[in-house]
């Protein structure tokens, strides 16, 4: 089988991470272009991994024929006309999340992908992390019985971003949905209503801009399990990222991972280091397992495991999520 | 300074227990009566803990003027009743949670504690237990800064309870009222409203009663802290009880006490225990601290530290839990 | 069946503890009378405990008929003769470790308590701790197979005490022959080898009374088992008491308990509390339970879990010890 | 600087790792050849990692001018031969552990290659590892004072090896060896005596090839600090990796990896998964840290961090430990 052609559009932090994978540990696939409005950053990118091609506009790239997938790492803003561009250039499309922050601009873009027929997989990694997939597996293979309550947290090393961010309510689009592609997923169902309690605790002026830097969420999903989401936009103690089930039969959960397990005892206490640092570091080979999959998926011809709904449905609960805040009350879902 | 004489009205599983407490281990005080409506267990309990006399009314005892206090450990629906006729009767009194499940019962109760002037604790003992004590004062301390979120989780070993038991609703005056007290004490203010998701999951047919086995509540405090409660009727490996808080210096986190902290590990993986089996066992000698406190205020004239209000608000707060189930929307409290 | 007349020899800090105990919670048994050299220490602690007699000679105790038993907690030193003169006398005899730092000593001691046929218990409570336990308990259901490898941590919190303490070597008869007890009491069979690495790295100048500040051994057991003991005075993190086994089909291993399981997450890591500071707080309960055994096997006339025959073999192992120090070879036991 | 040119002699497990570790991650240096005695062995890998030339004779390697290095993953009786082969060929040279079992034919080779002035590495990758190196920078930052204890485990997931392999002892030169190296690394000074405690309790007929499968040692310091080793051949539970120091400020312990940290709470209690299998996956990542560390000491001309001297001293204390076994005494080192 020929190694698939791809191309980086956007090469900023995740779009190097992704570009130093393809370069080193991805089977079936090259990066033959990189893709960035800025050229610098294209350039060092590409000569840093060897990718012999780089250009500020990605339409050339799509207009390639002998470029066979993209990835969409650009700013979010960009992200559903370049899915759309990529889409109608018969490419596919790996994009980062979230698809977009309106409905009308996720639904033109995939409406784009489905009509195309192109492969789609959109970046929810923690799918594919060996904590996250210990916990999927318990569910499915009944270890902990049927779901009843699930506690999700996901707390950034902060300052939380200040400035106007799109349509404001950045924590929902690029926090918490994470956390609502993983309740999907562990439920395998649809949530039905979400409620929000969220503030600005940390940083004083984001309100502005429609932003919080607090947000907890609780959530009733169709097989009548109860989730609650908890984000923080400045933990003191970094990156923390965990999921706790509690079922008819028992509970799972999952905690942070730290560059060592070393505990010092001293006359303080015990001690122990802090979690890695930040998504880069605590998902580094889960991201790359994520294209790994896409690239396999491709060559295959067999779906994506995180597609086209996937990338629609986190959209509509970042949104109820931002209109539960904004009005104060329950918001029901589909 | 004399030993106070005690009656311990209730001699059920939690006034078994502080019999035997107040035989051997709280100073200043002595068991003296024991009244109950079964003849035989209050003979049992006053035989086996030493007690010298044993009634099967309550009210002979509160017409002894030899009976300085009272400790209220019968059914929840009498407790307003006794305490307001134990405090017309002048004695100091302990009374096991909740006050009441109504708010009229529990003003009537309250004033009259009021009214007499008397000594008065409610009995959350979570307050007087090393672990709790210890998120308290890392908050008092500003060990973890200015609170944010708050997690609270009471989970009983099950199977839940089946039956008419008075106005219904028993999950959130029975569980979680000692979460809500919790959640005042922590964040040392009052909650301003609530949200609760609760279900029948486990026990099909508690729905008649009014009941619910699987609740999730959402409160938001004065002091801008957003609080979550995890409460489960049936929960496979027993008796849990866990807070965390993060707040804006760091979090502070406590776990389960088992029987040993053994750990064995075999060919299908690492092995610890279950946690202590419940509350009685969980909190034992938090149970006979608690008492001691409260024989230690009545001897130095102090006021005890979980007192009328607290009472009273977890009430209302048990009260807005139902409410907002039963009406699917968010309840304002206060 | 009568209460037993105890009298407590020794009211220094383990006296005290077991006069406590006495006087609260031990079923069957009362304290009868006090004796210490230091009047105020005998008078005090009569009075706190409500021990209607105390004295400076333990011999006017023994010569009471009323008394049925001793609790022999003075200075090693005396344990000898005060065994064999209560084993004389025809008292049961609950005796702290070590019976003797000679084995002169002790065999003359413990042969008085057999000829005279009184119940005879030594110090050695770990045995009962549930933490042991459940290590013994795995090895008995045969949870991790035959024992191979046993590691037996004890450190106290410091610092080492200096001074003319008897014959030297006060390490292997105070802390490490609870060790020899418990590794006994695991692999259920005798050593038959050991070797001792010791040194003075703490507290210089101790060489001089013959004593070492860390000590550790390493024994062959009869089983085929190898055990290391692991001393240490001065912990700067506090009393360490851990043991791992493993054997054939798994391992077992405990830890220490603290005040708290809090963990404080913050921009400096995680951080848990020390361990219980020492013996007395890590192991109140477990005397209390190992004095209740000792008087239930006198009213029950069964033979004591902790005899003479385990009084003898901690001897035999110390001395073992120090001689494997002094002369720096292995030494056969036995 | 370009792009050294590495030959692989020994294409079994840790050479095929070694191989794709040079084709992907390895910067500075490439993998030309692999020469192993089984042809299909070399070719096969050679293929899968695209590496150009496979040969079965390792003679050949050596002879090419344009190869700069190489890699010694053969069996452990070639080491030996082949390092002091390539040392005469001007090669610098990573050769797996150990370098030998008889002191002689290290000699031999070590002599070559200080002759020779080639770089040379010696395959003791713990050094590499995040939760080693924890360890031994609290050391060197004083955060554990001076070091006084040391518990060192390595148990293999078995079952042992048996058969005739070489001159017997091979859990000395095997397994303990990686301990030896790092009780020096951590002490930063060498030992002065060792005692062993060591059998077959495992897999019975092991002696007859001079084997044992449980091993125990404990070594003395020029630092004044006592070392415990304990290997087991056979662990239930899998790869067993730990390292406890106290000194006279703390203690500092590490413990396993797993693959993912999960606990899973049911009616038999609390569960977590096993440690990573076996090396390969626990080291995967140091392995490559390692190899690294070699290519840019070549690259810098400067000294490799684990070199003769480590290579030397780590076969003298396998000698002394066998020695102690079959002469049942302490050995004094150097």
């Amino acid at each position: 089988m020929t190694t698939l052609n791809f191309a980086l559009i956007g090469s900023g932090s995740i779009g190097k991470m992704h570009a130093k994978h393809m370069a080193r540990h991805i089977d079936g696939a090259k990066l033959a272009a990189i893709a960035d409005v800025y050229a610098d950053g294209a350039r060092v990118c590409a000569e840093q991994h060897g990718v012999p091609r780089w250009t500020t506009d990605y339409r050339e790239l799509l207009a390639d024929p002998k470029i066979d997938a993209v990835m969409v790492c650009s700013a979010t803003a960009t992200h559903a006309d370049i899915v759309e561009a990529a889409a109608k250039a018969g490419k596919h499309i790996f994009c980062e999340k979230p698809i977009s922050k309106t409905l009308a601009d996720a639904d033109r873009a995939l409406n784009a992908v489905q009509n195309a027929g192109v492969q789609f997989q959109i970046g929810f990694q923690r799918r594919f992390d060996p904590h996250f997939l210990r916990v999927k597996n318990a569910i499915l293979n009944g270890e902990i019985g049927k779901p009843h309550i699930v506690h999700l947290v996901s707390r950034d090393p902060g300052p939380p971003g200040v400035g106007p961010i799109g349509l404001g309510g950045g924590i929902w689009f690029d926090m918490s949905i994470h956390d609502f592609d993983v309740a999907r997923w562990l439920m395998a169902c649809e949530p039905v209503s979400i409620y929000t309690q969220a503030d600005v605790l940390i940083a004083p002026g984001l309100e502005q801009y429609g932003e919080v830097d607090v947000a907890v969420m609780v959530l009733r999903f169709e097989n009548g399990a109860i989730v609650t989401i908890d984000n923080h936009c400045d933990s003191a103690y970094g990156y923390d990222q965990r999921v706790e089930v509690i079922g008819s039969a028992g509970a799972i959960s999952i905690g942070n991972q730290a560059n060592d397990n070393a505990i010092l005892s001293n006359t303080h206490g015990l001690h122990a280091a802090k979690p890695l640092p930040y998504f880069l570091e605590r998902y580094d080979a889960v991201y790359c397992h994520e294209v790994q999959v896409f690239v396999d998926c491709i060559r295959n011809n067999t779906p994506t495991p995180v597609g086209l709904r996937d990338a629609r449905m986190s959209v509509i609960m970042a949104l109820a999520a931002r209109q539960s805040h904004a009005e104060k009350r329950v918001v029901m879902i589909g």
